[in-house]
């Protein structure tokens, strides 16, 4: 076989079942295009003008509580409404239905200053159990049948407050990404009665060629088919279907590698590392799902430096997902670095 | 039926099988957000500093000739190379294979300063007519089973140089997306012995809703399933799988239409719309394709100002595309419009 650190190649994605071209040789293309600004650091520990901080009135006339722990609440516009009534529609080609659903906005710390690196792991801990704790109630809700956690985190990432935050959407139709992962949990479970994570974890640690980090419940690593540059994967080593399964001292295993991997991100370009990550799990609608191994992604945009990110467009949008350096380039780059925050150095 | 501008709903598209999330209620949302620079207009018809000027010397050493009509080169960044060996790999869960290609740089005009709309249509039509020529020349060289045509516009996309130009991409394996519609147009031919874009584009044309614009040989419409919030597609009346059979006249009709697409795309918020465009046709592996109806479809990320973009970000990578404006309401903002470039009045 060819080197695959110098070839252009696919990989092949265990999960969804899809290809992504990778084009090691061509790392040293000039760059003459945008650049993103880089943002200000974030000092104010309150800002009077953000809507997510303690007390403060939001947009919807509603004012927050004072709260002290990660604090929830629903989305003031949000994309999907609890009582939309359900009914479909097609007219010849022309087919669509109605969605329901809860947005929910989960504030990280009452401190707005703050992002989930520079937490500590215990205060990260707490936004794992209120995961859980919405998981359980979102996900019992009639006519929820999948719960979505995830977080844009930077501008970059249309995040439009810099305040730590993440979203929940959860809606009555299972997503188009669930519905792949089902498929191939599915058909590899009944194959062999075998997690394929676990199999595929099994695998990653033996090699230990794209391992980031580890303790005794989670693993943190760069995967064989990672799109985005610095594409990561969080995932427990038991197969546990989704995160109520979590006990107190794997939530704070859980919040560990959140706060390590995040870290190794802030590091890598001395920046806050933009990202979108979320959490894949099971759907919610009642059905048994012994194939599912949750797991929790980072999808960051950044490719050379603080300004210069990787641009899925053209050939990504029409063709599908390219990438220049190899998750075994990325998964050294991020390992090579210190493991305390560069601002608290 | 509620109504579909007013109520959170899905939409089916045909030809991915996939669905997409319509949020209509939620288009009042304030925007605290990123804003994007608007592109300073660029004067220039000749840039000295320009790699793709007529008689400039490349990055590569390379000079480019003095053209005076479109012009195609090998990139000197290629992301593929043709002479990679076919070679697969497996190890456990690991699957990977190498993939060769040829990628190449049209430039559509000489004239550093232009871009597709403010081209006239007969230059354009020389555009189309060297994509013919490279489809048929790619298409037809060992190894290349498929040949992905696209233009990323604006810095926003990525694009890392205002000169007008677009690439090609072609390569051995058939990219995802096209996988995904062959499947759809594949289904439906069996079934019907009708090309499935044939049949929509009657019944777009009869719902007149969301047609933008039409001449004798192509249209230019909103897809009833969009998912970028000025998402269009222009397609040929008759079931041609691939552009290498357009005529002349038909050259010059497609021409036309993508001039008054992105004449419309610029009036809208008097910019340089940014967007990624690419044709898609049938697969150049030798085979048959009789369900293929080849169209270009342009996705631009521009929502509500020429500094307002849309984010596909955590609920678009983990769950599924989601808009806010519906696609009858982008078609109305689009048929509002100027017929004549804002920079021409
Ligand atoms: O080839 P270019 O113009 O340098 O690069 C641009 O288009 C490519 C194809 O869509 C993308 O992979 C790059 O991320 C983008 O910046
Ligand atoms: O809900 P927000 O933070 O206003 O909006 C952000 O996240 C949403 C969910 O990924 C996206 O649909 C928006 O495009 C993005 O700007």
């Amino acid at each position: 076989m060819n080197n695959l650190n110098k070839t252009p190649h696919r990989r092949f994605n265990i999960l969804t079942g899809e290809w992504i071209l990778v084009s090691p040789h061509r790392t040293k293309r000039p760059w003459q295009g945008k650049t993103e600004k880089t943002l200000a650091e974030n000092p104010k520990q309150f800002d009077a003008e953000c809507y997510l901080c303690p007390g403060n009135t939001r947009n919807s006339g509603e004012q927050n509580p004072d709260y002290k722990e990660p604090y929830s609440f629903i989305n003031d516009f949000p994309s999907l409404l609890a009582d939309t009534p359900e009914e479909s529609f097609q007219n010849g080609l022309l087919k669509a239905e109605t969605e329901s659903g809860i947005c929910k906005v989960v504030c990280f710390s009452p401190d707005h200053s703050l992002t989930l690196p520079v937490m500590e792991v215990e205060e990260i801990g707490k936004v794992v159990k209120l995961w859980k704790q919405e998981f359980a109630e979102l996900g019992g809700a009639p006519n929820i049948n999948y719960v979505q956690i995830f977080e844009n985190k930077g501008d970059m990432m249309g995040c439009s407050n810099p305040h730590p935050h993440g979203q929940i959407w959860s809606q009555r139709s299972i997503p188009t990404e669930i519905q792949k992962k089902s498929k191939h949990f599915r058909e590899y479970w009944k194959e062999r009665k075998r997690s394929l994570l676990e199999d595929y974890l099994e695998q990653e640690l033996e090699l230990d060629e794209r391992i980031l980090e580890k303790n005794d419940h989670f693993v943190a690593l760069i995967p064989y088919w990672a799109v985005w540059p610095y594409e990561a994967m969080i995932l427990p080593r038991k197969h546990y279907s989704h995160i109520g399964l979590l006990n107190e001292e794997e939530e704070l295993a859980f919040a560990e590698l959140i706060k390590k991997l995040t870290t190794r991100y802030d590091n890598l370009f001395e920046t806050s590392f933009p990202y979108s990550s979320g959490i894949h799990q099971q759907p919610t609608d009642g059905k048994d799902y012994p194939e599912w191994h949750f797991h929790m992604s980072f999808y960051p945009p950044l490719l050379r430096s603080a300004t210069i990110k990787k641009f899925m467009v053209g050939y990504e949008m029409f063709a599908g997902p390219q990438r220049d350096i190899t998750a075994e380039q990325a998964a050294e780059n991020l390992k090579s670095l210190h493991e305390i925050h560069y601002s608290k150095r």
